[in-house]
C-alpha cells in the first residue's frame, strides 16, 4: 500500500486535515517530530480511514505515490523553512511540497522560487475554517503552479466545504497567490467582526437593548441579507449567560482584543499596494486601542463625553442593521479591490468570482452576500469596484440614508464607530467629483517642490511660490 | 587647512546643508560622485564660507580633522550602503559617518550595529524643512551613540533652526531613534495636511465659501491656537489665482496625491507596535483613494450621494476651526503615543518634551501648539497620553461639541471627513468604559478557541461552545 498524500505536523490543524483526507478515501501517511502525537492520533481516530504510520521524514517520503504530495502543517516562519530543508534532499523532480499554514505570502513566493530551481513544486494553501473546518470541510485557497494543481486539486476539492454542490476550493494563482487571498480573507474577517461589535454597541448604548434581546435581533438579522456565520455566532455569544455570575457573557469578558498576524499583514500589504483598505485598518487599530487598558482607565476618568441628550430615531434597530450591511459591503469592496491591485503587482490572474465563490462555505466570513458577489464578478463585464455592480449600487443606495443617520447619531452620542464612519468616508470619497487632495498637492509643491498635475494640461508643473508665483513645466525645475 | 566636516552627495539637500555649515563658520570638505556638481556648487556659492574641493572619497577623508565627520546625503536605500562600503576602509576607529537622508530606521539600526563592530560611529539624522530648511535652518533629529553626539552635536545645533534662542536639534536616542522620530514627524505631517484639506472641503462644499475667502479665513486662523506653518501656506495656496485661467489655483490642480514613503512607513510601524495611529492611516489611505482616478470617475456617475438638504449651523466656520484643532491634536497624541511604544520596543529613552521642542521650528509641522506640548511633557508627571495633560484635557473638552456637530453635519451632507471622524472615534473609544472588543473575544473563542480574560478573575478561559457551554481554565483546553 502506498499513500496518496503525507502530512507532517500533527497538532490539531494537521491532524484534522489528515483525518478529513482519510475520511474521504485517501490513504494518508502520517509524520510528526515526536512520534507520540502520531500514535495518539492513530489510537483515537485510526478508524477514520487508511493511515500509514511513519517515524521519519524518509519513511514518510518512501510511503508516497509519485508525484509525492507532502503537506506541512507547522508554525509559520522558521519551522516551515526547517521542514522544507529536511524534505528537499529526499524528494524528486515533480514532487509537491504543500504548506497549509498561515504563512506570509512573501515567504511563500520566496520558497516557491527556490524550490522551482530544484524542479520541486511548492504550493502555499490558505485554509480557513479553524479546527472544525479542517476536519469537516474548510475553504481552501491553493497557490503554486497550475501543473501542481492538476495533481493536488482533486484531493483538496474532495475535502473542502461544499456549497450548492460546488467545492469551496479552486486554484487561485501562481506562487503566493493562495496565501495572499487567505490573508485578505482574514483582513475582511477583522472588519466584519468589528462592524458587528459596533452594531452591538450602538444597540446597547444607543437604544438600551440588553444582550439577551440582541441575541434575538441578531438571529432575526441572520434571516436577512446579513445572513452569515459571524452573525449567527454573534447571536450565540450574545445569548450566552455566564454560569458563575448570572450576567450576560459579554459583560464578564475583558474587552481587549489582540491584533497580531494576518489582519495587520493585510493592512501593511494594502499600504504597499496603495490600496485604500481603511475599514480593515480601523478594525485592526480598534483592537490595538482596546488593548491599551492602562490608558483607557485614565481616559475614563479624565476625558469628557457627549453632551447630547438625543433620542435615537424610532427606526434605529433597522437603521443599524442597514448601516451594518453597508459597512460590511465596503469591507468586501476594499478587500476585493486590494486583490485587483495585487493581481497587477504580482502578475496573478485572480478570478474574483471564483474567490468569492470559495468563500461561500467553510470559512469564517462565509455569508449569503458572497453569492451576490460571485454573480457580480461572473458577469461578462467585471465591475472595477464591487460597488459598481448594479446589484450593489442599488443595495447601497437603499441603505445610505439609514447609514448616515446611524453614524451621525453615534457621533452625537459619543459611541465610537470607527469602521462604520470610515467606510462611509470611503464611499463619499470615492464618489466625489473633487477631493481636497488638490490643496495637499499645492502644499507639497510649496514646501517641497513636489510638482502637481493640471486638470487642463498634460505633464507636471511647479509654481515659484517664494518668487513671482509664475508656473514652470516641471522639466524646468531641477 | 583641515575641514570640520565632509559632505558627500551634493544634490540640492546635500549642497544646502554644506552651505549652511560653511555659513556658520565650519570648514566643509565637498565630494560628489561626479565632480561637476562640486564645481558648480563652488562656482555659485563658494563665497558662503570655507570649502575644500575633493575629487575622491580618499581625498575627502584625508582632508578631515579627527575624529572625522562624513555626512552622506544620497538617495535612501542601496546608495547609502554603497557609500558606506566605500568609506569604511578609509576611516579609523572613532570616526563618524552621518546619514542625513530619509532612511528607514530599521536600515539605520542595521548599519549602526555593523559599523559599531568596526568601532565606527554611525549616526542617522532626520532632517526636516525641505531644501529651504536645509539651507537656512532645519529641524534636526540625530540618533546614534551619545558619544558621537558629543563630537557632532555642536555643529548640528549651530545650523539648526532656532526658536526662543534654542536650537531645534537634540540627541534623540541610540541607533535608529533619529530616523524613527523623523518618520513619525512625517506621519503627523500627512494627517495635518489631510485635516486641513477636510476643513477646506467642509467650508467649500458645506458653506459655499470660495478659496479666496478661505485664504482670508485661514490667515485669521493662523492667529489662533491653530497657528502653524501648514495653515500659513494653506492660506497662500488657497489665495493663489491661476494666471492661465483666472480660476482659483486649487481648482486647476489634479486632486490626486501620492502616498509613498514615510507616511506609509509610519503606519506600518504603528501596526507592528500595536499602536493605534488611525488618523495617520486614514490620511495615507485618503491619498491612495484620491489616486484611484479611474474608479473615482465611474463612481461619480454611479454612486448616489446625500439626500439631506440641511442647513449648516450659523457657527459653522468656527465649528470647523475647532474640529480641525481637535483632529490635529489627536494626530499628535497618536504620533507621540507611538513614540512611547517605540521607546519601550527599541530601548530608547525618548524625551517627548525635547522632541516636541525641536519640532517647534524648521520643520513642516512647526506650530504654536508644540509649545504647549513641550510644556506638557516637561512637567514632573509625564502624561501617559497627550490628551491627559491638563491643558489638553480642557482644550479638547472645549471644542468637543463643535467637533461632533461638524462630523455629524459632514456625514449628513456626504462630505468625506475620514480623519475628522476617525480621530473622534479614537477619542470616544479611548474614554469608553466598555468596548465591544468583548464580543469580538467571544467570537474568537467560539470559532477558534482563542480564549478570553474575565473581568472578575485572573487567567484565561475557554467556553465549550459546541457542547454544554461550560467554562474551562484555558490551561485545560489543549
Amino acid at each position: 500500500m502506498s499513500a496518496h498524500i503525507g502530512v507532517t505536523g500533527l497538532a490539531v490543524m494537521g491532524a484534522n486535515l489528515a483525518r478529513n483526507l482519510a475520511r474521504n478515501g485517501f490513504t494518508v501517511a502520517l509524520h510528526n517530530r515526536s512520534v507520540e502525537k502520531t500514535d495518539a492520533l492513530l489510537a483515537r481516530h485510526g478508524q477514520d480511514g487508511d493511515f500509514i504510520r511513519t517515524e521519519t521524514l524518509q519513511e514518510l517520503v518512501d510511503s508516497l505515490q509519485k508525484p509525492r504530495r507532502v503537506l506541512i502543517m507547522v508554525k509559520a516562519g522558521q519551522p516551515v523553512d526547517s521542514v522544507i530543508e529536511q524534505l528537499e534532499p529526499l524528494l524528486e523532480p515533480g514532487d509537491i511540497i504543500i504548506d497549509a499554514g498561515n504563512s506570509h505570502y512573501e515567504d511563500t513566493r520566496r520558497r516557491e522560487a527556490a524550490l522551482a530551481k530544484q524542479n520541486l513544486h511548492f504550493v502555499g494553501i490558505g485554509v480557513s475554517g479553524g479546527e472544525e473546518g479542517a476536519l469537516n470541510g474548510p475553504s481552501i485557497m491553493p497557490g503554486g503552479s497550475k501543473e501542481s494543481y492538476a495533481a493536488l486539486g482533486p484531493l483538496l476539492e474532495k475535502i473542502a466545504a461544499r456549497v450548492d454542490g460546488q467545492p469551496c476550493c479552486a486554484w487561485i494563482g501562481t506562487d503566493g497567490a493562495g496565501h495572499f487571498v487567505k490573508m485578505v480573507h482574514n483582513g475582511i474577517e477583522y472588519a466584519d467582526m468589528q462592524v458587528i461589535g459596533e452594531a452591538f454597541d450602538l444597540l446597547r448604548s444607543g437604544a438600551g437593548i440588553e444582550p439577551a434581546e440582541q441575541a434575538r435581533i441578531f438571529a432575526e438579522w441572520n434571516t436577512t441579507d446579513l445572513a452569515s456565520f459571524l452573525i449567527e455566532i454573534s447571536a450565540e455569544v450574545l445569548g450566552h449567560v455566564d454560569a458563575n455570575t448570572g450576567k450576560p457573557f459579554v459583560d464578564v469578558v475583558v474587552d481587549a482584543a489582540g491584533q497580531k498576524g494576518t489582519g495587520r499583514w493585510t493592512v501593511i500589504s494594502a499600504l504597499e499596494l496603495g490600496s485604500p483598505t481603511s475599514g480593515i485598518a480601523e478594525s485592526v487599530f480598534a483592537r490595538a486601542l482596546s488593548s491599551q487598558t492602562d490608558q483607557r482607565k485614565l481616559a475614563q476618568e479624565l476625558l469628557v463625553g457627549a453632551e447630547a441628550d438625543i433620542e435615537v430615531p424610532a427606526t434605529f434597530v433597522e437603521d443599524v442593521r442597514q448601516a451594518l450591511y453597508a459597512s460590511k459591503l465596503i469591507s468586501y469592496a476594499q478587500g476585493l479591490d486590494m486583490l485587483t491591485s495585487a493581481a497587477t503587482e504580482y502578475g496573478w490572474n485572480l478570478k474574483l468570482d471564483e474567490i468569492a465563490s470559495l468563500w461561500r462555505g467553510g470559512c469564517i466570513i462565509r455569508a449569503d452576500l458572497l453569492k451576490e458577489i460571485t454573480k457580480a464578478y461572473a458577469a461578462d463585464e467585471k465591475p472595477a469596484n464591487l460597488l459598481f455592480a448594479p446589484a450593489f449600487t442599488t443595495a447601497i443606495a437603499d441603505v445610505l440614508p439609514a447609514w448616515r443617520r446611524v453614524v451621525s447619531t453615534a457621533v452625537q452620542l459619543g459611541i465610537p464607530v470607527p469602521v462604520f464612519s470610515s467606510s462611509l468616508a470611503y464611499y463619499d470619497g470615492l464618489r466625489r467629483k473633487r477631493l481636497p487632495a488638490a490643496l495637499i498637492q499645492g502644499q507639497r509643491d510649496l514646501f517641497g517642490a513636489h510638482t502637481y498635475g493640471r486638470v487642463d494640461a498634460e505633464g507636471s508643473f511647479h509654481t515659484l511660490w517664494g518668487e513671482d508665483k509664475s508656473e514652470l513645466d516641471a522639466v524646468d525645475t531641477h
